[in-house]
């Protein structure tokens, strides 16, 4: 039978290194990162979507399963994209996108690569597959486990919000609560992992998980019809930037679009290291960080991931920057008021950044511009606003339309 | 210039009186709800989908909009529709669909009606929409009211959830935070409808509202590529199930499908009147209703509306169950450990009621059952979990997989 998929091998990031096409986390020769390969000529000969499938199988053939049977899928959309066009003359932007991956199964991005994932956990024969998170991505790893009927061992740290442990208490097999942060699980985790108790369903090494998120091109490329001239994406370990961007340049390889669009990647200020080192010319430095509301960007130490996400930007002559806090929260703000989307924090990163770097002459007023918002406004750690009620009345409501009572 | 709508008119429910497709929320004649009339020999002749269009207005002849210049929308695609079968097999069920409106972009069903709302209210020359709402349609009024560059006015109680308020808060140019319950404000706000102060964003009598969740019986169908035998729907004024069925009927009428699906009404039992009359042949009798955990159900006195369902399901050889609480919160777990999905206790009451009218012998194990899930779990009040983290170690990780950890 003819595979679904037109993966012929793994290549290292580093030394170029070829490896056979089975479940392999580093380069045998010099240790580093793999990513998969892809027999060019049948994705330029095929029609690019499947449009009898769903989710990330509607490129099956730009994905790294054989077996249509592996597939695992809850029905996802390609998720909306759309002009913001109230906000964008606020910033001086004039052709200025939004895609919103709020509109996934579990509100964010990560049901993009959890779908790849879960279904090469089963090409390769796991039956349990495991991720250490905050909170996002131990919840679509676990759904899409349960989905395909395998068990979903996630660990996360007691931290988290009250929403997203409810979400994850209710999807997972199989939970660790536990104390502490990311760096005090990983290394045991990444024990586990090479001694293949599960599937590695983590951001660092697995080429074979992050592939889902190719998706976020290719999904753009058929809504819009072009490449925009900037992509904007939220970076935490750097997997959405770097494989959407794979995503277009194996458009551009196909000859379906002339060149890939500028990637920018966008940070908390607190979790700088590429706009620093972007800025600078220097090489990636972590830091150790503290605390930031834009969660999905708050990676001091992004390794060969972030070394890779800064010479992926260097060469695709792409930008970088960051945003306190602050800006974060009035962009998540701004972008509800006048456009109505409510997004999180993370989610609002890559447009707060645009605003700056548009407002520190990087970005062409005329540039067409797509930002990635990764997650819906919904999982956020909500307290209560404590408002005072107010006794309804007539009165009441003609003098809150004019402007009169107290909003 | 031609009308993307092949709406002629407004016609009455009870006494069948004809009127202009105006701004009319009752029929002069005898006090009637109004539903809208579209041209058949268009609907039949014109291909159902605007494939370069999105949301609502994907079907815009179906639609009471005139004018793609009032069309409001944030790039909304079809909602998920996909098989539950490990689910189906617990319930004895061959062939078991859900329809997932947790992936609009506030999170549940509320954003079909909420385009018409918006758009209607442009169309009618109104600068600001009102709605009262103990969460979900606040927050979605507000968001395509924002879109469209409207006031929205949202009445909503301080009993709401911290996400929902945040949310709220985060979108609405305009918001009256009550004490009280639904009735403490509705007659209020209805005499300021009355006045016009603003457009009826409301469930009880607007004909022009709930016409977008039209689009659910459009996408189903277009999704499935026929009429299943059964929709169930959860049942709070009866908008989902009404708006859907006229869809259905529509569908017939052009020729598409055979005959409408059989509607099934998914109630709280706190809240069950539509299932009581079902069951005992009687007139629909409103009661006074306590706290249920499926909020979008907890209508005691659904007026005109209510008898309206009533009588649509008994013309379309339909059912009504309902389902305590607990059975609510059961079917809201075992959804998300067997398929992965998680959705609010609203969404999972259609499921809950399936199952037991199953168990009741009332379903055919054949028949091919959509349910409608009709929001997202991520809205819900979550309360700390309160667990213990552990200290992470490999042991720890080995301890979980093979079942003796706690859990």
């Amino acid at each position: 039978m003819r595979s679904e998929s037109a993966a012929t091998g793994l290549r290292c990031v580093d030394c170029q290194q070829s490896h056979e096409l089975d479940y392999r986390l580093a380069c045998e020769a010099c240790g580093g990162l793999l990513e998969i390969q892809y027999e060019l000529q049948r994705l330029t000969d095929e029609p690019l979507v499947q449009s009898r499938r769903t989710g990330v199988w509607r490129y099956a053939a730009w994905m790294p399963v054989h077996d249509a049977a592996d597939f695992v899928t809850l029905g996802e959309q390609p998720s909306p994209l759309f002009p913001v066009p109230r906000l964008g003359a606020e910033l001086g932007l004039r052709r200025l996108w939004i895609k919103f991956d709020g509109s996934n199964p579990t509100g964010t991005v990560k049901d993009r690569s959890s779908q790849t994932a879960v279904a090469c956990a089963r090409q390769f024969g796991f039956d349990t597959i495991g991720v250490v998170s905050t909170g996002n991505a131990a919840s679509s790893i676990a759904t899409y486990a349960a989905r395909a009927g395998l068990r979903g061992l996630v660990c996360c740290y007691t931290q988290s919000t009250a929403a997203k442990m409810a979400h994850i208490a209710g999807v997972a097999s199989d939970v660790i609560w536990y104390d502490g942060v990311y760096d005090d699980m990983i290394r045991h985790f990444d024990a586990a992992v090479d001694r293949r108790w599960f599937f590695d369903g983590g951001a660092t090494r697995n080429p074979y998980k992050q592939e889902g998120k190719k998706s976020i091109a290719l999904e753009t490329y058929e809504q819009l019809g072009r490449a925009p001239d900037l992509m904007v994406y939220p970076v935490g370990m750097g997997e959405t930037l770097l494989a959407s961007q794979r995503g277009w340049a194996a458009l551009a390889a196909t000859g379906r679009i002339e060149k890939p669009p500028r990637p920018v990647s966008a940070q908390s200020t607190e979790a700088n290291t590429i706009a620093e080192a972007w800025r600078s010319g220097d090489d990636l430095r972590a830091k150790t960080i503290g605390y930031t509301v834009a969660e999905g960007t708050a990676v001091g130490d992004m390794g060969a991931k972030g070394r890779l996400t800064l010479r992926r930007i260097r060469e695709q002559d792409g930008l970088a920057g960051d945003v306190p806090d602050q800006e974060t929260l009035d962009m998540q703000r701004r972008l509800a008021q006048v456009e109505g989307l409510w997004v999180g924090p993370t989610g609002a990163v890559p447009l707060a950044v645009t605003a700056r770097l548009a407002q520190e002459g990087l970005i062409d007023p005329d540039a067409e511009i797509v930002c990635i918002s990764s997650e819906t406004g919904l999982k956020g750690d909500w307290p209560p606003l404590g408002v005072e009620g107010q006794k309804p009345s007539l009165d009441l409501i003609r003098r809150t339309l004019d402007g009169v009572s107290n909003k």
